[in-house]
């Protein structure tokens, strides 16, 4: 277990020695030797040599009989590696299955077979008691998928419990084939059909099928395996989204430094860092050691691990690496290195922390308004060490033009006080201005009340004025408001009805000199892929609530996200997609027909998707003014935008985002288009969100009048000289509804 | 009403006159007149042109004042052409909503005046008892089909009962864009972004997206408006699967014959023919009158409809029409064609009769093994024509074959007997050979047994040995049996236990020169588009039954539906998925291990998909070698395949197609690819199948090692000398399995 660092909780984290001794049977010394390197776990096949060989006899004498089928027998003692007993039930062991079937193939007796084989170690496997089981991923350039598929689907109803993790490199499909031949067509590796397309991202479109073939069930997860070259930012971006249980990193991974011990590149080391926060474990494999290549090790207690001193360039760029003629490595260093790298990691940022356990976990939206909330909810939002501050640096510079404008006498009110910290900061706020203000407090929840009863009695010296009451009923004493406060925002600003609160008791406000803090606040969205949510869902929907579920905006930390619309340096386009002001102009209101419909609103946006992938939700924000100093040299602002968060109320915390889903996700293709729509509705009585999106991809036409040939036929047989880009439709989502959810007025 | 042809039921039809007096109100005298010309019915406005210009106001006053809302009032008398009375009720009036507004407007005014005044119109339609309306289509170019959907959504949502029929043309957008305009890009007619693809299938398109976002609801419709210019054959193909309500005919789709009078061409007669299958209302615009051009017809005595003489080319290209200097049409000289068409329509197929009222209906497929099947069930089967006189060929061929052998006592059992139809059959086919037989009856349907008695007694002369069993279990007396002949073929062949039944009894055939009839049998799949049973499905899905009823295959008289493979000609790509041939040989029984496993199956196949469409399920047909004589020169065959059964075993109704269904729908776009794979597994217990699709599209990209930009951004660099067409993979489906239904051995 590693310490951690002074006042933090340790992250705990575990690494386990990747099929040390492949082919021969596992037994107490080898998991022994294992912990006395300090391993906390080991992975290990469950069938041997032996099977292997019997199986491909079997499958040889089939062929020679000229039979289409195969029927391999089940396990017997000499085929299998471990048993039931203390050791497999120690829990330290991870079982994978065999490595040399090919479950994909396109020659039915061998997919038959490896089908047989699999599912004879997962039954074997659960029968012995292993909780999780490695499976390579396809083998065959993605030309049977649905085989592969359906071996695993079939596999994972096999036993009940058992988890079961795909293998799959980070870069590059794991077929064996080299580097080089994936970008050179012209190497027939014999293996990779010219015509399916590789890329960066094909590795997570395996992932991808696999995952949706089998519904997004948790019980599937990936071992994402590391080697030594790597793929852009995007791609580990993208796969950080995904469920990865298992981080195999392989010792092809590391360079050797100038003393000849293994270090990570920094990119590796990055990469490591930010997959940690998904705390997966953690797999060595030392395929250098494998063919028994190293030479006597030196004294560990020699080893130190000083900065890498770069030989090669690293990054991406595939480069060959050169070995420092001393070789001091052996397994144990590259264990001690990631030890090392993984207890020497900087602290996660506050909200990390804050949020531990809440990543990914979906939050039905307050409905303050009709609820009264409870003190531990207040406590939560009062543990925001900035929220505050930024209000009382608003308060001070609304006194301060209140003052240089004359006005005297100022009346400052909190409405929907809560438990008072507002309060606390106003009062901060006007003894820093050398203001005497007359200090209101406004609440309808008379729980809370008698807590600001308490606060006004201890703390504020009976300062404050307290009002139990809805603020839409206030009726304040023969005076107006100067500075009008609230704190009523929610995750998409105004879904917690902060513009119906707002609206109800702007009356009080002062007409030419009141100000509202805050001012103007403004929703942002953009679409995500969100595969943990979506599981999430999918696994939730059972039969009375299958329709509503899906129609509800979550309140959720997002972390296993990809954000779909990047522009060219990998930030989110995240669209506003309206702006609430107080106080609203008088004339408004006076039109008003009683149904609120001035504070309707909608929003159409149209977001650029450079690689494919799929949508899964619509991840919503806030920002909000709360005081731009009346010469505009001074401006307060909350953001829970991702890109603007830090340069407006940097480690936050009071506000996770909100998560619209779509019930059915949409795939797009790279270079494609989402539009999406959202609607704030209102009859007066509640209010609700509608939300739909609909998909673009692009065609090449030519410019002049087409003869309806299909575009890629035209495409061929002409130059590209002269052509338009069209949109076309993919696909469009219902029009998902939060009506029945929706916040009482 | 339309006179039937003698002996054929007469198809019902219904010709109404589309908006005979735009803007003024509706009247007895409006319907009176409307009928006097036999029309059935008419469409009329909801409001008139008081209210256009009043609502028109309102809208430009708010415009002016800078107000970013606008609020349109309820209807009040003067504003309405319709009132709640007999007039209404008479079921004879289609209402039209005003086709001014502009749904889906950029202009948020004009959006949301136009949405208010829908849904006030709509909200009074319902009140008014009216049971339909019609709703032109959007108008920007599917610029804001979010705008217009939301607006139709929630105008479903006003009335429980009133069904809502959207407007679209069959070929083009309804923009008031000239045909011209749309092909030549150059012409910035203000309204088509030049960045959205325009072709056959846009409008239709703009359908999908409409339906799609309402959940496929029954209550929403299409009007499909004919003109002059037609779309080709696939686009209609692809219209006649949608749920077409009304076929709006319009004058101008109508050429003039030489004696002046209204004709239809060629194509839109083909048109008309074909779409009548749906029993569509038709409504007649007549356009060419509404400026009072027409001159005093002739007299309508004098009216003759000679066959066409084409003064021009008709058929897709757009061509001028000439019109006769002499004109002698009125509107009601269209009605009367149309209504000679109509009633001259050719007899429909035997299966169209038979399956009246079928269409699209989904059964659960039968369980012969395991469930005892009605009388009716049997007299259903019993009314094919062509099947018995297809097994009544094969017998024959049989037996001349076996006489050739010198085979002497030849046995004939049919296993499976139900009430008798085959065995009669066998006895006229040996009649009819002069071959003296020993005739066997085997069925386990105790019932059916029973009438098999009474057959034998009334019809037989006891000429057949009757046994009550199931056939597995049979043990025939001191004999051979050489013709072996059964009927338990499913719709898709396999899927009633044919093979598993047959296994069991194939003991009881003569080793050398037994004859199985059928000798062998094969399943056969395509993906389709079917809006109409997914529409069924969604619908049917409640709390209990959500995930079950997707994992069906259903039996289905497939009607509303298109091949989305399709070859250049037009005809589906249809691919066999595996094949049954009995007898088995002995030593694939004897492998055997209790698990049936020598009866299961895969397929997998790639269907080239040339247009863009949804893929909503997979159809699914057989064939069947009954018998091939030994020397080749006889074959006798079923087929339910549509492009072999005319040739195989024309008009056979014996079979509706089988249809697997997908949760999903998934969307494809031009010149993609559907992989489909079927398996068929069994356990020794139950017999199932599973089904999953993988779609496909292509990109173009440069033959030599890329750079990882996105393949558009790289075409758009170089020329097209080299490069190479990829397969990117779209999405996948799930698994579906039909294991919880399965059918029991």
């Amino acid at each position: 277990m590693a310490d951690g660092i002074e006042g933090q909780a340790p992250m705990a984290f575990f690494i386990g020695e990747h099929l040390p001794a492949p082919g021969s049977a596992l037994s107490f010394n080898i998991l022994d030797r294992a912990a006395q390197d300090s391993y906390n776990m080991i992975s290990a096949h469950i069938t041997n040599i032996n099977y292997q060989a019997k199986v491909q006899a079997i499958i040889e004498e089939a062929r020679s009989n000229g039979s289409t089928r195969v029927y391999i027998p089940g396990l017997e003692v000499e085929d299998v590696n471990m048993h039931p007993d203390d050791l497999v039930a120690s829990g330290k062991v991870i079982g994978v299955t065999s490595q040399w079937i090919e479950l994909d193939s396109l020659d039915p007796l061998i997919a038959s077979a490896s089908r047989q084989v699999l599912h004879h170690e997962i039954g074997y496997a659960g029968f012995c008691g292993l909780a999780t089981l490695l499976i390579d991923g396809p083998k065959t350039a993605q030309q049977n998928m649905a085989g592969y598929c359906q071996s695993i689907v079939q596999g994972l109803a096999i036993n009940a419990y058992l988890t079961i993790n795909i293998m799959l490199p980070a870069f590059g499909p794991s077929l064996g084939v080299k580097q080089e031949e994936i970008n050179d067509p012209s190497q027939d590796s014999g293996r990779i059909p010219p015509d399916v397309l590789y890329d960066e991202l094909t590795s997570w479109d395996i992932w991808n099928t696999i995952r949706t073939s089998a519904r997004y069930t948790s019980r599937l997860g990936l071992a994402l395996q590391i080697e030594y070259s790597l793929p852009r930012t995007h791609t580990l971006k993208r796969w950080f989204a995904e469920p990865i249980r298992y981080l195999i990193i392989d010792s092809s991974a590391f360079l050797l430094n100038t003393k000849g011990y293994p270090v990570l590149t920094k990119p590796h080391q990055r990469l490591v860092t930010q997959f940690a926060r998904k705390n997966p474990f953690y797999l060595l494999s030392n395929t250098r050691f494998s063919e028994g290549e190293s030479e006597d090790p030196a004294d560990p207690a020699d080893a130190e691990f000083p900065p890498l001193v770069p030989k090669v360039r690293t990054g991406g760029a595939r480069q060959t690496v050169s070995v420092t003629p001393v070789r001091r490595d052996d397994p144990e260093s590259y264990r001690k290195y990631l030890y090392y790298h993984l207890i020497n990691l900087p602290p996660p940022p506050p909200l990390d922390s804050f949020g531990a356990g809440y990543q990914d976990y979906l939050q039905s939206p307050l409905q303050p308004l009709a609820d009264n909330l409870e003190s531990m909810t207040y406590e939560v939002f009062e543990k925001d060490p900035v929220k505050y501050d930024q209000y009382e640096k608003a308060v001070f510079l609304a006194l301060q033009d209140l003052r240089q404008q004359g006005v005297e006498d100022i009346c400052v009110a909190v409405v929907g006080a809560g438990r008072g910290p507002l309060v606390t900061r106003c009062l901060r706020a006007a003894t820093n201005a050398s203001i005497d203000i007359n200090m209101f407090a406004i609440e309808k929840n008379p729980n809370a009340y008698t807590h600001l009863m308490k606060k006004n009695r201890d703390v504020w010296g009976g300062a404050v004025t307290l009002i139990k009451t809805d603020m839409r009923k206030w009726e304040p004493p023969n005076t107006y408001v100067h500075i009008l406060v609230s704190e009523l925002l929610g995750s998409f600003a105004d879904n917690e009805l902060s513009p119906e609160c707002l609206d109800g008791v702007q009356r009080v406000l002062h007409p030419t000199v009141g100000i509202n803090i805050p001012q103007s606040y403004t929703a942002h969205y953009t679409p995500i892929m969100a595969p943990k949510i979506h599981g999430d869902l999918v696994s939730r929907a059972t039969s009375s609530n299958s329709v509503d579920i899906y129609e509800v905006p979550y309140v959720v930390m997002l972390t296993a996200i990809d954000f779909l619309s990047q522009n060219v340096n990998g930030e989110p386009n995240i669209h506003q997609a309206w702006e609430f002001k107080h106080p609203v102009p008088e004339d408004e209101l006076e039109h008003e027909c009683g149904f609120n419909d001035h504070n309707q609103r909608e929003s159409i946006a149209a977001f650029p998707i450079p690689r494919r992938g799929v949508i899964h939700g619509i991840a919503g924000y806030f920002e909000c003014v709360l005081y731009e100093s009346a010469d505009g040299t001074g401006i307060v602002e909350l953001s829970t935008r991702p890109d603007t968060i830090d340069a407006k109320s940097k480690d936050m915390i009071s506000w996770f985002a909100i998560y619209f889903p779509l019930r059915t996700p949409m795939s797009v293709p790279d270079d494609s288009e989402a539009q999406v729509s959202f609607w704030r509705h209102t009859d007066g009585r509640k209010v609700w969100y509608d939300w739909m999106v609909e998909t673009f991809s692009f065609v090449l036409l030519p410019a002049e009048g087409g003869t309806g040939s299909s575009p890629m036929t035209i495409m061929s047989q002409k130059s590209f000289g002269d052509y338009t880009r069209k949109r076309v439709p993919i696909a469009v989502s219902e029009i998902c509804s939060s009506k029945k959810n929706g916040c009482l007025m």
